[in-house]
């Protein structure tokens, strides 16, 4: 049995991870930290995992580490990274669910996220933990950085076409739409109830802090610097994230060739599904599943592939994803633990 | 393996009946029947079962008996009892999730649903499938009643008191909150999403099908006849069902009294949890998992017991507890295949 | 033109409160205060009111009685006392939409809201601002304690029974539902969007601070101390207020003698609606509006009346209620300001 | 008085013109047409207009004409466009609520509708019912044909940049994201609340019949022949549709300048509200009200503008835009009976 923790268990991700952990055959979790809740019982804050595990909160410190083979980070971006160093030099194995060791260069970093990176020297240890990229690298990585829940749904669906010479590379934009849960579980205003029920919303058109992590993916795919127009939106629901992904057709193109191709490149892939032609994705195909489907559609008036992609945010698009990294890591069945089917309705 | 099938199985019940089964270790899904999708493959019908089963949609007709060693009757009420006789003919175990065994009496049955029933020779096998009140006759049982969800959780939170002499059984009132879900999938106008979401609304108060239900279960416990007051309301939300019960005692009780005794109670049971005294039953607690959760309170300015129950109305109140009930009848453990936590959020 | 006032104004009540009077044709807006907002433009805040306001935030001191003839409160419970001094000393006519004034009882209040009632010297000119039940004294009172949302539904369906010799008053149980707005605007980890979104919940069962309002407004009716068990539970949505209630019958009584009665006692009053018989109270009937609808049922198997009752918590239970208030103590047509039916859907 | 009838008035769009109706000054509510309801009192079936109308559901027929001045069509695409000729033979002026005469070429309807325009004759006689485009038309005609909600939202964002040289017309693309009461109330698996209720869905990806209506209104614009990627979703939440919408920029343009430009185009405008520069559409600043909100925003990284625009489907995309088009037809005020804020929450 592996041991692992948790720090900070008591936000969404960290929650999806004790539920998908306390399932998962080859683990035994062993530590849960939470700054809110440290001292009170896991199940008394949380009655759903009643009976399913029996631990109290306890403070993130060094201790950790004696208690566990691997550490999942679900702590605030720019927090986490000042952890890492200390379950490394331990031989603790991290899974970053924070932004901090996604971006390969630390001016990048401090581009987007207004503070200097302060693990400049590590930061070339962590590789970016989409399995459907980077499942080598990930396999004997001491450091995986999770991706954010928009760049895994974006980055699966544009991938393919990145090696191509099908597309304008250009002409990439994405709109996507998140349920309320990527927002975290951190009180505030724009995430009430009474707030962002029965209301759809764009922010940070244009500035959000998960555009450099796409275009970092698909630039090193496309061997050439590229950028997309990356729009998120809220969306009136919990769970699921739907990205429209537009790119202009360079060339003549059948959807039947396109799903074709598709099909073949993830053919092997425990997590992606290629939907039916025509089938547009669809979050509740996917919610409480780590799978990404992939709809593909044709705009032949207007010469344009339309994408559409859909995950869990919580799941492939975090705590999911980060228990195949782990999966990975650990040299364990990569689908163990997360081989269920989506739950509708 | 044992060979299940599900007849009925495109609606939410049906559904959720493949779900749990499909990861079920003990069983193989081999028949699906649906009037509506016959001939389609289920996972075109369903994406999100893709990769999670390979069969198509057939008609209901004898042939099921032939694949299967149990089968789910996921069918309206009144139709569903005129196809037990055949499958018990040849044979073939039934959890029948309708209505049309669950009450003992037909003139009871043809009171509450408005037509003679057409099977009573049978009635008298079947089994009324609570296994918290009737696990022993359940594992020996042919035929089993899946309950409603409305009375799994009435019953559940009510049948510790029914033995008791702390209360007016006479004073039964029992307010119940269920989620959109339970209505079915027909469309229907007052299930179309605009029509019930942002309402809450009440509906069949004092006439209920689901009264005689709970009135015969707490009724045989009291060891007298009782009357209960039910009062089903519709939430804008897809699962969940709370209920708020009230009952008047004749004697003083305290919390901690009651609370001893209803843990003495259920100590037992797998998925009957006693919640902290002063926390309420939540739904949240409880959905996509199979456990009923109770909250005991007392009213002391009133002299009132008030009782929560919150289960997820297509689990424990219908396709989990039918897995349930079928682990009981194959001798299979219980727990199996239903032992996961509620997902939150 | 009259001039008024909302101090708190940019909470949900205060918005609501600005909504309807921005609309009023017989009073001016003429000051807003904000705590959080303060010294920002109404407009900006609320992009909603665009084109209907032009005012900025301001404090509040005492330089809004120099502006306004008539101030609404929707400030926090115990703190709005403090307020009321100095605006009626100014002559300024006050509505309370807090708790502070709605208890005539200095020690009731203490009970339920665990501080001693600064202000009881006044608290004898307060009129409970109910006016299918005190319009007079409101008409000429200068200090209305506008009732609480719960309250208002329960109290207009249990009035006509009050002074009847049909019911048993010691069996009155009031299981209420409403929508998240009226927790109010304050970030909250309980209104969060994730953790009520389809939820339903129970609180304060027994204990909720609107029992005593309850129990004094039907005390005064029956010319008895009465008591109430009143439950309220959280309904995943932003508005409406669903009120079930049950009451034991003493005698044999018809639903169209119910509904006769009931018709007879609200037969002029504006914004009360008799249902048809059979038909339940709805909350989507009400929304936006300042109506409360009643429905009647006889549930004769149990001889009980079960009340349901239906409000916009917002409108009749807060801010149209308000409004309603301030056009009486100002000798306006009652229904001014108020006389829209409500949305749907 | 004038006296308007509402043929299809129990469908959302029927529904909210008499709610909208029964409040304006200058108009009578005279006949409403049901075939579902025919005979019925409207309040028994919408209980939210008891006390707001005295009417019973009727049949459609030519009667209609005696009673009104002024007929809204709400009948479903195809059927609507045969009953237009009675009535204008008849003298009464029609609002067309389908799409059966916004397109100008019987050709284009004919391939999106599949089905041969029946009333060529009159076809050019419609007006395409946009105010702000069309003010003029729109005032002196006798048959209106009222916009889609989807070609409102996008056609207003998109007209002051169609007569600029400042973007490729050819690069436009609107994600559209829509409530459900935008697909009608005749009851559907699609809109089931169950099936829709948190899920986020694309439908209609190239293919939607709203698109040759934006492409017609930009084309006369822009003086040539455009085409958009025009992608609808169906989000859940009943009312407000946000669409944001992609150009490409030719030439360098500061959001100042944008935001100068778009409030000069739209000042005079009482329904198209510019959002402060930074501030993105909300479908919440506009719910219940006939606003439009325009955002704008300069992806200048990409060389995109990014505009969003939020309305109520139900009121600008529908009713509320007929009867500002009534007004006009009929000389009111074009505001009259539709100066309302949103309301929020």
């Amino acid at each position: 049995m592996v041991n692992v923790g948790i720090a900070g268990a008591s936000g969404y991700t960290g929650l999806e991870l004790i539920r998908l952990l306390v399932k998962h055959p080859e683990v035994r979790v062993s530590a849960l930290t939470s700054e809110t809740y440290q001292g009170q019982r896991v199940a008394d804050v949380f009655p759903a995992l009643a009976g399913h595990i029996d631990l109290d909160f306890v403070r993130l410190d060094s201790s950790l580490t004696k208690d566990c083979d691997i550490v999942f980070l679900a702590l605030p971006h720019t927090t986490a990274m000042n952890h890492v160093p200390g379950f490394l030099k331990d031989n603790c194995r991290v899974v970053d669910l924070s932004a901090d060791f996604r971006l390969k260069s630390a001016e990048v970093f401090e581009t987007w996220y207004s503070v200097a990176h302060s693990q400049q020297d590590i930061l070339g240890q962590a590789v970016y933990g989409l399995p459907e990229l980077h499942r080598e690298q990930i396999t004997a990585a001491k450091l995986v950085a999770n991706p954010g829940c928009y760049p895994t749904g974006v980055i699966l669906a544009l991938a393919p076409l990145m090696t191509t010479d099908w597309v304008d590379l250009g002409s990439i934009v994405a709109d996507c739409k998140s349920g309320v849960s990527g927002a975290g579980r951190k009180p505030a205003l724009n995430t009430q109830f009474a707030e962002c029920n029965e209301v759809v919303s764009a922010y940070g058109l244009g500035t959000h802090r998960h555009t450099p992590e796409i275009e970092q993916e698909i630039s090193t795919l496309a061997g050439r610097e590229l950028r997309v127009t990356f729009s998120p939106h809220l969306m009136p629901m919990t769970r699921g994230l739907l990205s429209t992904i537009y790119l202009n057709l360079v060339r003549d193109l059948t959807l039947d060739e396109l799903d074709k191709y598709y099909r073949e490149i993830y053919k092997n892939e425990p997590f992606v599904r290629i939907l039916n032609p025509g089938v547009f994705a669809n979050t509740h195909f996917v919610v409480h599943s780590n799978y990404c489907d992939i709809g593909l559609q044709i705009d032949a008036r207007n010469r344009r592939i339309i994408l559409t992609s859909a995950i869990d945010n919580l799941v492939k698009g975090a705590a999911g994803q980060a228990v195949q990294n782990m999966n990975l890591m650990l040299g364990i069945d990569e689908t163990t633990g997360l081989d269920s089917p989506g739950i509708f309705p």
